[in-house]
């Protein structure tokens, strides 16, 4: 049995690294903050007797040794950074839900078969340096270290750079550390759970994904001066595929989602006609087809808005994960995990991206989701109950043990 | 006859104070570079044996006594800040010109019998204080010195706090400082004089503006996991708006001009639905009963933007400044120095606002303009020659002897 108390401790003690007036987290990846919650990560698994290896993209592996030492390691683990307007459940309760199970066995003296591995993956959210799910991205092989490096974010700061500065770059080599499976455990986001009445999610896969970067350029000139027929205004292009973007979404109804979350103005001054737009489009679905369909959308619509009106258009893809289906394997351990906690649950698949995708590409994954109140995520308010994140925790040993067992 | 290299070459070398490497000048007002220019203008007057005031919000008054010390003083000048995108031009000729006419009568030993004052208003841009012609406003009565200091910039910080660290904050009450006519020569910022082949606007009054900052709250949360129908996006409201002002803009065709030139969004990442999103609506008519017409257009525009997807909307009226026409007799003024500099003009109203605007409650008023290649302004690609600049200055000389006449 995990502790509820110990878990839902070091969920409000980590949540003060990086917290907000608001009661969330603005924990940006590769911040101050992100190092302080990583050093914090760092002296729990040495308490526990783990070794930590840090490979160079700064993905933590802590491992805990097993019975069986020629066993390749059970995963547990998710990510410790945040949305600019973080909850303080979004990723850390997958970290700090793996850190109890492994502090509950000591407690209980049980020792596994195989190692187990607590895994705190660098940038998942993506929000500071898109694309998301970056480190477990070239963990898994479908970004490069260089690829990685080289992402700025809006300041204009390498990725590369910043990693330095909070001197978090490990010597493994990405994709050196390896195990024989993964159990994500993450809250929902999503209204699906609560609106049901279950207490956890078995999540048996993640819809697609695809990030592009957009620009628009016109030309910047007086708004008191320069006549309606005479412009050549980015922001209005830009208007007109934000419009676009969003009936994109509701024309693949119900399961498209589709939305622009960055935008910035250049220069942005009351009285000059925007020159330049930058902003990203977000488009997902469970269907690769369908968001194969999705992207056409989006590509003639920006064709669209930016001809119309004199604009330079560039559109790139800067991301593109398929949907994904998880281990059947896995998902029966957690059905088992489930079944030995006495919890009730449903099977589920997940509107967010999460490093559980790439993982799924190299070795036998899963998640578990644990409900949202209202659906809320990337958001201050974001809230699951003590009680809502003890029983996840629950059902992660139980299915851990249950794989172990396998 | 006025000396076109000295005014070139001083155009040049202000040009250097907060230059751009895309040849413009980013000299936003009470930053560094402005104290900078503030100081070489400062110079060149004292060098010319003329009396310096500052008043208090900054705006500096420098005069040369005529023979009659019971005359108030013929005024010339604009403003020395920018756009942070602004052109080499933009209220920089107005001033210089002005220093170029005084140094031209004291190199041909001419005493006026009124006094001459060269004037440079404080934050006429509105770029990072908003509104535009700030200080003039202030000098006018328009708007009291505790509103201008309360102003904000985005980063926070005040208009008073910036004029302070900057150390131009003067000890005349503003206001304090009259003069008998003022005479702002201008670059056009627009396509009328050059497509016509005039060389110079004798302009005969200024269009109304009327400025809102508009903020439209949603709820941030997870483009992922958010199904379209449960979403509140104020970036889609905000897109709804632009295009509604541009089509408000076309509405009142052939006169009126409607932008969206500023608008940041919160939290701005790329996989959260933006919760906030503030941007700024500039409006111009020269006709303040259409004015009216299209503020109200706006604001129906604003409700249903707003009400259409559940978002909380305000919209402020920041600014207002009603359509102004010139001084009967300045403008004989200008039209009789024209004539005598040989000059070929035309009959102009301005599209864009200008110090004059709020000069002309107070005092006979007129402005001078000379073409802009392409109409472009606000742009670090603004461009009028030395030349055209030449014979601006030549009639601006000219006009404010013939008014000294009088
Ligand atoms: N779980 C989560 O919020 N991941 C961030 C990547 C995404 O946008 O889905
Ligand atoms: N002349 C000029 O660009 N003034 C700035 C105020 C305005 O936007 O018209």
């Amino acid at each position: 049995k995990i502790n509820p108390d110990r878990l839902w401790q070091s969920l409000m003690e980590t949540a003060r690294i990086g917290g907000t007036p608001e009661g969330g987290i603005a924990r940006l990846t590769l911040s101050e903050d992100d190092a302080k919650v990583r050093a914090w990560l760092a002296a729990q698994t040495a308490a526990l007797g783990m070794t930590l290896v840090v490979d160079e993209v700064g993905n933590m592996f802590a491992t805990l040794p097993g019975r069986n030492p020629n066993l390749a390691p059970i995963a547990m683990g998710s990510h410790l950074d945040t949305q600019p307007t973080g909850g303080k459940f979004d990723g850390v309760l997958g970290v700090l839900a793996g850190l109890e199970v492994l502090r509950s066995l000591k407690d209980a003296g049980l020792t596994t078969e195989a190692p187990l591995m607590l895994v705190n993956w660098t940038n998942e959210e993506g929000s500071r340096f898109s694309p998301a799910m970056l480190g477990s991205g070239v963990w898994a092989g479908v970004y490069s270290r260089a690829e990685a490096d080289a992402r700025q974010d809006a300041a204009g700061e390498s990725f590369g750079a910043a990693l330095d500065a909070i001197g978090w770059r490990g010597t493994a080599r990405a994709g050196s550390q390896r195990f024989a499976a993964m159990f994500e455990l993450h809250i929902e986001q999503g209204p699906v759970l609560e609106a049901e009445g279950k207490e956890i999610g078995i999540v048996t896969g993640v819809q697609g994904l695809r990030w592009f970067e957009a620009r628009l350029t016109g030309c910047a000139a007086h708004t008191g001066s320069t006549p309606m027929t005479m412009r050549r205004n980015a922001l209005l292009g830009a208007a007109r595929v934000i419009e676009a973007v969003d009936a994109i979404g509701l024309a693949h109804a119900p399961h498209a989602v589709a939305t622009v979350g960055f935008l910035e103005v250049s220069p942005n001054s009351n009285n000059v006609i925007p020159g330049q737009v930058d902003f990203t489009i977000d488009l997902r679905h469970p269907d690769d087809a369908v968001l194969a369909q999705m992207e056409a959308d989006l590509r003639a619509a920006f064709d669209t808005a930016a001809g119309g009106i004199g604009l330079e258009g560039d559109l790139r893809r800067i991301s593109k994960v398929d949907a994904v289906r998880f281990d059947a394997d896995c998902i029966a351990s957690v059905r088992a995990g489930a079944e030995r906690a006495g919890v009730c649950g449903r099977e589920i698949i997940s509107g967010a991206g999460h490093d559980a995708v790439h993982c799924a590409a190299v070795a036998p994954t899963v998640m578990i989701f644990v409900p949202s109140e209202g659906g809320l995520s990337h958001n201050p308010a974001e809230a699951t109950s003590a009680a809502e994140c003890a029983t996840g925790t629950q059902v992660l040993l139980d299915a851990v043990l249950a794989h172990d067992r396998l």
